[in-house]
């Protein structure tokens, strides 16, 4: 069954994303699962560091596809699901007070990517793949999480991802800024990592924190119609044409509409 | 005769700066041409993406210095060129709807590299040349031009670039963040990009760079005082030797005056 | 004895960080007289270009740490010390209308990394070392310390300095954007820098310099509150035992308190 995983190890607790034969594809019970995960481990003042990572050999890949179908096919429906529920859970670790590592190995890629992105920093295994191949898909990033790949890799970067939609190896995701290190031991790296910061003092980390994210250059919060126009593209021939050629194992043909 | 070549293949165009003998060196009607393809590209709804490069061997070696003296001499003259003219063309490539590829060969400085920056994705052959070699012509980047070196590489390397006025190999290019990547065949990559990304829904593609654009980090545009200051250069002893010293094939001598 | 040294070599000036026997350690002292030194050099008409070094084989070694407990125990101490004389002595160096080439060798760390990334570009030698380790001394990085560091990495890099708190070299210094190239013969590589920018026209660069700076997306200063908030931590347990710790030579226990 698909869960969220938690382990404590003094000081530093290591939250598992978990869906055994979906590469741990994030679901919506995952993603509220995460909500409140990173929530409550933001309050726990005993805390010093948090590692991210996947069960078994990959990360994650990304959002559930097969409940789109039922759970995101109006544009009411999209700003719920992106905006209420995914932005939120992203921002809830992006905004967790302790120090967050994400230990990346197999598949990073949508969703993923996007969890991993919001940690402090990233560490991957050199197998580890990555990308946001939803082109193909038929549909853009939602703005609540292209926000977060934007403010760590830039413009180009974040458009070379999303326009070509390639899948991609850790020394591309490295060059292209998205890692701190790749390390053949990845869960050995971020281990050696999180016990560094846990040996440092705690307030300092988390006022640090604090600081970085207060001298990054504000950007408005996207207004209704905004929001609508970023959704539109659920009420498109595309979209659809996107899901079912995918959920359908065969090549999209799209059209424009 | 120096012209804006347009060609279409299916759903990708390709635009060829073209200026035979002066390195595609882009001119006063080159810039307004430029201007008017892309605002009619960005219109054609059957596009899904554009490929931009040089004819010949060349991308494109910046201004046409020749025509400085007629029609950039003084500091009203100098933001029309630069503000009214030069910029608006650089926007009509960066906000077409349709993504965007620079296909980088040979010299690709000054106005050249201006354009590139302002197209989504870049990708030079290793023999391609970088840099804004303006600081013997005695005058800084108009403002117009530098925002969107800016926001790629940021603050230090563009002070890199125009500080020193070096002329770099697509290997340093690459390194500060200016491509994407590096093609021996880099027409045939191009092509390959593009293809991929024609590939994908265009609609997504168009969300995806408005959304890109939103979520950048906005900067108050220049007052009136502002743009005369930016402009102030263009009384200077300096400019005027600058100029005259590359017209003359000479060495200048800067008095910072 | 601990002094900024300035010797002018034509249109070129070298400022020199010395504090013999302790890694040139930049004290109140130090960063007032650079605040003063820099703030008459940027009026001098007749400079073009500023090297920034450390005597002997440092560059400078951070703020030093004897000091704090005398001058750096309260709040308002803190608030005084960083944002009235560190903070401006940065902003002195940043806003320098001269260009100015930081020319790295040995220590660069704490407070000498963070008048290495005020100059304009960084060279640094092979064997220079890089780093902000105060999370051991229990303390975040002050806010007008920390922005520009921000501007110049990005925040991922940023908070790897600091939560890690590692020493790293020059190579990885390079890969995070810290530099702009690694010379073995550093003083060589910053006169030759120099010297080309000091032959391009002087107000070209100035105003490059200006609108660089003019085009940077701006954040709001933080408010009487905020500042209290980031100085916080001067009232904590940690922060004592981690200055304490470091004078004494043996490694602090932090209790997040």
């Amino acid at each position: 069954m698909s869960t969220i995983l938690l382990q404590h190890d003094g000081a530093i607790a290591t939250v598992t994303l978990s869906h055994p034969g979906k590469l741990n594809a994030i679901n919506l019970a995952m993603w509220e699962h995460l909500s409140a995960t990173f929530a409550a481990l933001s309050l726990n003042p005993d805390l010093r560091c948090i590692i991210v990572r996947g069960a078994g050999p990959n990360f994650a890949a990304g959002a559930d596809i097969a409940e789109f179908p039922h759970i995101r096919s109006t544009s009411e429906q999209g700003i719920r699901y992106h905006q209420q529920i995914i932005a939120p859970a992203l921002q809830a670790i992006a905004e967790c007070q302790h120090p967050t590592i994400a230990a990346i190995e197999g598949a990073c890629v949508g969703g993923g990517l996007e969890i991993a992105c919001a940690c402090d920093l990233r560490i991957a295994a050199p197998s580890a793949r990555f990308g946001i191949p939803i082109n193909r898909l038929g549909f853009p990033l939602a703005p609540g999480e292209l926000q977060g790949l934007l403010q760590l890799i830039g413009r180009a970067r974040t458009l070379e991802i999303l326009l070509e939609g390639r899948v991609f190896d850790a020394a591309e995701a490295k060059d292209k800024g998205l890692l701190q290190r790749i390390a053949d031991d990845v869960h050995g790296a971020a281990q050696e990592s999180a016990q560094r910061i846990a040996a440092g003092a705690p307030l300092a980390a988390r006022l640090n924190k604090i600081l970085v994210r207060r001298l990054t250059p504000p950007v408005a919060p996207l207004n209704h119609e905004e929001l609508e126009a970023a959704f539109s593209f659920l009420a498109t021939h595309d979209y659809h044409e996107g899901v079912h050629s995918f959920l359908e194992k065969r090549k999209p043909v799209f059209t424009g509409k």
